[in-house]
């Protein structure tokens, strides 16, 4: 692509446009980006006008911009995210339906957790997770499960950073975290009370591939004190029945 | 954003890369992309190895690209589609749950009805419609109910149009289609078999917001012969619910 006076390329400038939208900060004007990714205002303009001509930003009715219907339906169309969401969705359905709470899958990407679906009944308690949102590894009952059957390397790095304390009972010290994993590793699940915050349990297990691999972590979030034992057992027969779907898929 | 010779936009070249991925080619090689987009192998090669360092393209573990999980998340975790989904799922599970077919959340984007949301329980018929997946307006239960309330200059565009016939009872006279859109803004709802493909029966209603405008469809794909009136009570009472959800949103 062509690169700017910088030597920035427009790719680079369209991930900084982009990564000034989070999901509390859905709607912005031009002057808010460009001040946000750090661009010129002129240039921010100029990019932001390509960007809703073409459909990737729009505006809403007070002519603030939003990311446009477009770029989600090309991005989520033929994404691989969709593809084992789809594939877990009927049994996350289920779970969801007998334990009444949020269930949820989750992948690794880059040094985080993050969350590629969530189901939330009505009447589910507190969640601190939102889809395609991020959660420390260390700090949430998914990522300790993802972390757990990481590539050892990966893990060492992430037990070599700072831990920072999330919940009143996230571990923090690496130590005690790696005995965490090791046992995780043994017995294919966590339990995790207060480990994101104090009013809640996190229960996930490992979801795998037709080759073993883990792929993706599969939890519930409970309210502090309920049972997690019920929960557990869903879980597992949910990763189990979703394993033997992936393994007829091609891809 | 800087242009090339050819005084296209890096954007446009993006956005064409982009739509060469489509929910059955979710993997390509760069060549095949180039191919597909209309660009020379030079410059596909270069721009997608840009993608690839920014991470909105990935290799999977043969090296074909795919569209990035931090692309999908940077569109997905901002966008207004999510906003609309997340008010409606607890609704639509409820819907799935009760009635056990797909359920199904669409939106009017340009001249289709999109999908944003589709539940499916493991057991569900037959369904031609896929996540981020478009129908054509006047061949869909969702997409029959978005036609309806739509300003009236842009209907008549759509009935102007030619009208493609998708299942055996696809309406394709413009008279004929005129006469089932002001039945739909009469009695609230369509039910519609045999308008996508001749073994399923749309049952679908408009959603609104806090303001009263029609801002999606909520739908039920039954199987032929299935009694369409529980589905149909369902989808309006969760209609409802979520309108009443909306007008407590600030967005």
């Amino acid at each position: 692509m062509a690169n700017s006076n910088s030597g920035e390329s427009a790719t680079d400038r369209f991930v900084r446009v982009l990564e000034t939208f989070t999901p509390t900060r859905t709607t912005q004007t031009a002057t808010d980006i460009g001040r946000r990714a750090g661009l010129p205002s002129s240039t921010a303009h100029r990019i932001v006008g390509d960007l809703v001509a073409a459909g990737l930003l729009e505006r809403d009715e007070d002519r603030r911009l939003r990311v446009g219907l477009k770029l989600w339906e090309l991005t989520t169309r033929s994404s691989h995210a969709l593809w084992l969401r789809e594939a877990a969705l009927p049994f996350m359905e289920e779970v969801q339906a007998r334990i009444g709470e949020h269930t949820q899958l989750v992948v690794l990407e880059e040094d985080s957790a993050l969350c590629v679906e969530r189901l939330s009944g009505a009447s589910a308690g507190e969640n601190m997770t939102l889809i395609a949102g991020r959660l420390p590894l260390h700090a949430s009952s998914s990522g300790l499960v993802l972390l757990a059957y990481a590539p050892q390397q990966f893990r060492e790095q992430v037990l070599a950073a700072p831990l920072k304390r999330v919940g009143p009972e996230t571990v923090t010290d690496p130590a005690r975290l790696r005995r965490v994993l090791a046992r995780i590793r043994q017995t294919g699940h966590v339990i995790a009370p207060g480990t994101v915050s104090a009013v809640s349990t996190g229960v996930a297990v490992p979801l795998r591939d037709r080759t073993g691999e883990v792929i993706a972590a599969l939890s519930v979030i409970l309210p502090r004190g309920v049972d997690p034992l019920p929960a557990l057992e869903e879980l597992k027969a949910a990763s189990r029945a979703i394993a033997r779907t992936l393994g007829t898929h091609s891809r």
